[in-house]
């Protein structure tokens, strides 16, 4: 027997025929001997329903009072789930992020969960009862009623799989599972049966929307077994087989994953590049450079800034595009003229392309076979980045999806059933 | 500065414009001076809603989890008009009935409530801001949500007020006040300025729809002032003139009062008359009757047994059209041969009209000038019962208009203004 935490999404709750499946899928677990715990978000449509409603009353909301209307969409699912349940049978009780005592900072419309009491939880849970909880929302440490923000509920999932100690925490999504790359790109892109943490923080960051980074990070620093399941398969399913069917986010790299040397393709669109060019060699130029970014609230991804030459350098980083007139502008009117640097050029057709794998570590060549692969498409690299476990290169977007591809092939990541 | 309780309806909060229109009512109140405390249902049709999407999930839903459902109509409404409140200018704090600490028994759906928090309300008034609580709701012993019932966001504004120690509880309303009878009826109604609550508890339970009876009896158990006035006067009215549109509900018996012996005349339509004729007069008869009745969840309203003539009586009550033939048939079947009744007889179509006043009390002969009254119009009368501050007589239900009409004319309430 098993303590597992199910957490569901707008998508998967968004009618009252899908609740009614949903409770089927969680008696199937609950009857095969499991304690279970189901998280839920808002129906879909709902949470933007309630803020278009708060915005005709205030264009821009307050935030406290923006939470006690947003918890509200959630709150309607977990008692249209716990019904759900007792009509089919299985005994289950709802409960408020309040009333489970989800404590959170106060940062209204996106706080931070600081802890939970597990206990009442573990008494319904003693009972045989399933637990059904508000995924997305709080309370602060005065009692105001709290929002994670977008994305929540995979946190809130992870957090009370963390504070009740839970065997596994289970995503379910209208995606199935981590692929190799995204399928829409790459049509034989296979589904990876486990990732480590470390490769799906670069995967998740990079732009595959499977899960909120915040989650995986939160799941990373609980030692939480995560595992992504898809919504969309039978509730029927046996339970075997449903399990396969997704992808488990590991702690260990397992031998499996050592032969893979590289796991995935991540790539992101819509990257704009900015090139500061001629800048004096000096103690604090990069800061100076990048605060000014910062301050406008200006995002930034990429960073890569060369050996200098004569005392001169040229500084690159990358913004999102819808920033990139801002950004160039502050530079060109702001920070040129007061760091002393030659010129300042932009291009707003980027995109980043990765390599990710825990198996990079111990290979050396890895980069290499990916800078072969890309210059034998005539693909030129316009700035590259590194860590540990992943290779980026910025190029011309127009070159992503023939990027990804090619990458895809060359370190044998094709399904050989697809295609 | 007086401390004031509002509540307002949910045709009062029914759309976007009309919580505005709220909100400027409210800082009116407050710019006069006045600590406000606001208490709101569900948006109509909100509340409805919500038990509709329950029901297809649950044909009889489970009743804690509706309570958990039904309780998110009142939390979208607080924290729109309190950004509502923002947005003008005005400091407000919204508030479920759990986070000001509502309690109530555990019985969902029609829980009652036994004390309410009242220093966080408190704190927040004493720093300027509008408080704006969830009516209809509260929370029992164990943390579970509970709602009051259909109706209690009135009984909501009175406890409020009770645990406050509010000057006054407002109950603001779509109709403009108390009547002398129903304007639709007799079109020379006029308005009451005032009405002792003795008299309000016998014109609500006779049928004026104004105010909720339990709100009114749990303003005489706290001795709580209350005014109803009407959310359809333009918000900008200045403060006397609205204060005047309504009808205040006192204590005492003021000098007015005296004069009008009688205040109002209420009536019942779809009563049903049934008479156990030639009833053995013993101990017990009446109890056998009744109990037959009542474990069948029928219940009854006017009840009579005159003296017993020769060792028999006839025992007549009435109950509500929609039972007769059940009682009937219960009472045929059950209980006359039981009991050695000679006969039951019955008649589905009956209406009840009463004259209420506290003036009668000291006033003689008010019972005969209002049996004179019907008697001139040709009104036969089937059941007579009274009250200390009440007269009620059954009538054939198609006389209805005609007596109260009668009996408004003959007491003296037609408004010299109107008709």
């Amino acid at each position: 027997m098993a303590l597992i935490v199910q957490k569901y999404g707008g998508t998967s709750v968004g009618s009252v025929e899908r609740i009614k499946n949903v409770a089927r899928r969680v008696i199937k677990w609950a009857d095969a001997g499991h304690q279970v715990v189901v998280v839920v978000s808002a129906m879909s449509g709902e949470t933007n329903r309630l803020i278009a409603l708060a915005r005709e009353i205030q264009p821009e909301p307050d935030p406290r009072e923006l939470d006690v209307v947003a918890a509200t969409g959630e709150q309607v699912t977990i008692g249209l789930l716990a019904m759900a349940l007792k009509s089919l049978g299985r005994d289950a009780r709802s409960y408020t992020g309040f009333q489970v005592g989800v404590h959170t900072d106060s940062a209204f419309t996106k706080a931070r969960i600081e802890s939970i009491d597990e206990q009442r939880m573990r008494a319904d849970l003693e009972l045989g009862r399933v637990v059904v909880v508000a995924g997305f929302q709080g309370m602060d440490a005065q009692g105001n009623i709290t929002t994670l923000g977008r994305g929540g509920s995979d946190t809130s999932g992870v957090a009370l799989a963390a504070a009740l100690g839970a065997d596994e925490c289970q995503i379910y999504t209208d995606v199935d599972g981590v692929y190799t790359t995204d399928p829409r790109v790459v049509p034989e892109a296979s589904k990876l049966p486990s990732i480590t943490f470390e490769e799906m923080l670069e995967m998740a960051s990079l732009g595959s929307k499977v899960l909120q980074i915040r989650s995986v990070e939160f799941a990373g620093k609980y030692r939480v077994r995560l595992r992504v399941l898809s919504s969309l398969t039978p509730w029927d399913l046996p339970l075997e087989d449903e399990m396969r069917s997704g992808t488990l986010i590991t702690f260990e790299e397992d031998q499996n994953m050592e032969r893979a040397v590289v796991s995935g393709i991540a790539f992101a669109r819509d990257e704009a590049k900015i090139t500061v060019v001629g800048v004096p060699d000096r103690p604090g130029i990069a800061y100076q450079i990048l605060s000014a970014v910062g301050q406008a609230n200006i995002e930034v991804d990429m960073i890569v800034q060369n050996q200098s030459v004569d005392g001169f350098t040229d500084f690159s980083f990358t913004v999102g595009r819808s920033e990139y007139a801002r950004a160039l502008g502050i530079l060109k009117n702001e920070v040129q003229g007061h760091i002393g640097a030659r010129e300042v050029l932009g291009d707003p057709k980027a995109c980043k392309v990765s390599i990710v794998g825990v198996g990079m570590r111990s290979h050396a060549g890895i980069a290499s076979t990916m800078f072969r692969t890309l210059s034998e498409e005539g693909i030129n690299i316009q700035m590259i980045s590194t860590s540990e476990i992943k290779v980026s290169v910025l190029i011309d977007e127009k070159y992503l999806e023939l990027a990804v591809r090619a990458l895809h092939r060359a370190f044998d990541l094709d399904d050989p059933a697809a295609g």
